[in-house]
């Protein structure tokens, strides 16, 4: 009896529909225990993860698609917590100078003469290909022309919170700094319900190019609606001392005396941050977005990454954009993390391999108000899943799957994309748009800026 | 008369037979010059570059084979100046802990259970594949049953300097020390006929690990037939304080006393070296390999790269075997290091992308004694040649090559590779020897390694 009662209940008729199931891979869920199923299954439906376990406990599901991950690993979709990804159009344009030379005469003329909704909407585009090719199925991104970075991410079906830009200057789609507030206002309104996987936020650029009151009123703004608030925060030394001889004051007590530091917001750098500020941002709940590549391209500085951690801070990493990151590649940016942080504090010990993994999935999500959502494979977590392709020189042989996607794995390794329980990418190709096609479109613009470059 | 004549002249009775011809692409020729040829040929003839120039060019060769470049990049095969291939089987093995005990407590004690003839033949199999998938063509080694390495290398038909590993303690070639330079003789003189892909060398350990008498013995062994000297010189500052402690000298002062540092030499990592000591070694022509990766995640320090190329010393980079530096991976190395010397000196205009593509080829061909035969694309070099595919969106758009390969592209990007004219990749399909064999066979060494691990 026993036996037939077990075969009835995985019989065809009792087995639960579901819309998509994972299985033969090693599963790293990333949950607060770090379980990991070796081999096991992720069972999908209703965009969410109904169940993740064992690979012997999956055959009550039967599935509309199946992915086979065997020689795989599966894990969580990384988050990349700071870009300007319609800024791909000038990747590479201008490297290797200072900072101020570099924004300056360079990336704020050749923004305001080419940034508009078309070169937003492709630039966009372009950088979500890449996005996805790299196993990123979460961005968090500040620019301008918003409705276009929108459209293109429900178009790719990537999930992205997107910030609409705000300084106190004249910036390319807010000409007059009076109208930022209905600017942000229109978008947050508008957008609020125009796609799940769209997060409607508002970008403060810096304590420095916005003033008090805006500051205060994009607060209210997302506040009001439960949106992330993204600001710039301390990049370089030069920008901390003229805030401190102007205002007296370290840039993220100013914040936190304005009253805009609480557990939806996201500071991006934060480089040159002391351990009084650590302890306002981590007492405030803030998020930070670590910005290495950027920060070390630029000559910016070292942020202070073990210290974070050690006051357990909401981390994660961000690419910035392609201006001054040439490359939007959290795989590459956790090797480059990692190392850098340890050759910098002289101790080889410092963020290993495991923290730098639950950085650019977990932690980023945390960060920006997501961790709820996403950052770990757990049910009832909506399904952002990658799958790493395993046999491959480079990937040979295994011991450790944390150190590999750190010290040894690259983007290209990532074979397929889930988001929301969607493929967006399976074996390499995206299907959710014509990359090809968004290729094309970059390069006419780039001609463009090439033939009057500055 | 006068078209008459051009169309017998360029007609199939007269054009040259070559081997092989890569057209369509942007040559980066990395010569004297750099010269460029956007769109431009190369053409191969018997192992050897015959002409490179602009495409119109080309119409008076008719090849066996030919590579079309449109939208790619063509530049000299990348030069590994520094690694042990034969460790990948020790990949993860052992990450984030201090070097001492990382050395002495997981990789020592792995070696010498683990290492044999047959684990060097696979393992450094696997790192040629790897490498080749990179754009690596060349690599300087230094390991242990050498043999084995030559084999591997001329059956995968890479080149590179296979260097005996000699120290005054027992190795697992070499149990007693006091057969050292016999073993380095009988390899020395057995493969220098080999293959002229192998370029036999002595790799002396160290100055702490080798004494006075067999530093200088190896030395006259590798001048007497023009091989390379290869040594670990100040990785850490510790060795380097026990060192000075010992023997009241700087070891780069006690290296050029005992003779050996000349133009064959080359020193690998070089972290801890004063300006005197750079001097020396500028003074008396030697290599310099600067392995960043392993360096920063071993923590050992900041090799002063910007001083060597101050000095125009001949330097490379290497990416050290895959127990330290899990990735042996060039162009990843070369944005790692470009990123850390700018936010190490504060400076992000030194070691620009251009630098950093001359040291990958040309200065690391210089570094390791091979400059007159491989690093440019020149008439009368061996051909090393890869070709790197740009139709990608994290390679669009592109304005320049060499900003483009240090900061944005990656070893997947390289979709051909020739070595010695023979097309060793194409379409990232490795066409000398079976990948999945060798991954087979790692697997099986590391599953052995995994059920014993320390």
């Amino acid at each position: 009896m026993l036996t037939k009662l077990q075969d009835q209940s995985s019989g065809p008729s009792n087995r639960i529909k579901i819309d998509l199931l994972i299985r033969n891979a090693w599963i790293l869920t990333l949950d607060d225990n770090r379980t990991e199923y070796n081999p096991g299954f992720v069972a999908i439906k209703d965009k969410r993860i109904l169940s993740v376990g064992e690979l012997g406990n999956c055959s009550n599901f039967v599935a509309k698609k199946e992915i086979d991950g065997t020689d795989c690993l599966v894990l969580p979709g990384l988050v990349n917590t700071h870009t300007h990804a319609a800024m791909t159009p000038f990747r590479g344009y201008a490297d290797d100078m200072k900072l101020q030379e570099w924004l300056f005469k360079h990336i704020f003329p050749a923004e305001s003469q080419y940034i508009n909704k078309n070169s937003v909407y492709w630039g966009t585009k372009l950088a979500i290909a890449e996005m996805i090719r790299n196993g990123i199925t979460t961005f968090a991104d500040g620019y301008f022309f918003v409705g276009a970075v929108a459209k293109a991410v429900k178009e790719c079906g990537i999930r992205a919170v997107v910030g609409q830009g705000i300084l106190d200057y004249p910036t390319p789609d807010t000409p007059d700094p009076k109208n930022n507030f209905t600017t942000a206002q229109n978008f947050i309104e508008s957008y609020s319900s125009f796609s799940d996987r769209v997060y409607p936020s508002i970008f403060c650029h810096s304590p420095y190019a916005c003033g008090q009151q805006t500051l205060i009123r994009m607060k209210e703004l997302t506040s009001c609606c439960n949106a992330l608030y993204q600001i710039h925060l301390s990049e370089t030394k030069n920008e901390v001392k003229e805030f401190e001889d102007k205002h007296h004051t370290r840039p993220t007590l100013y914040l936190k005396d304005l009253g805009v530091l609480d557990d939806l917001t996201l500071v991006a750098h934060a480089v040159w941050v002391n351990e009084k500020e650590i302890e306002v941002l981590s007492k405030h709940g803030v998020g930070i977005s670590h910005v290495v590549s950027s920060n070390m391209k630029l000559a910016a500085g070292v942020a202070p990454l073990g210290q974070f951690l050690d006051a357990e801070l909401k981390v994660g990493l961000g690419t910035d954009g392609c201006a001054s990151n040439n490359r939007l590649d959290l795989l590459r940016d956790a090797d480059l993390s990692a190392k850098l942080h340890k050759v910098w504090r002289g101790d080889p010990m410092v963020v290993p391999a495991v923290s730098m993994v639950e950085i650019i999935t977990r932690r980023g999500a945390q960060a920006i108000g997501l961790g709820h959502e996403i950052g770990s494979i757990e049910k009832g977590k909506v399904a952002d899943i990658i799958v790493v392709e395993l046999h491959k020189p480079h990937l040979t042989p295994l011991y450790d799957p944390y150190s590999h996607l750190v010290y040894s794995a690259k983007g290209s390794d990532v074979r397929d994309v889930v988001i929301a329980g969607e493929v967006v990418m399976r074996d390499r190709e995206i299907l959710t748009f014509d990359e090809r096609e968004v290729i094309g479109e970059v390069r006419s613009i780039s001609n463009k800026i090439r033939s009057q470059q500055i």
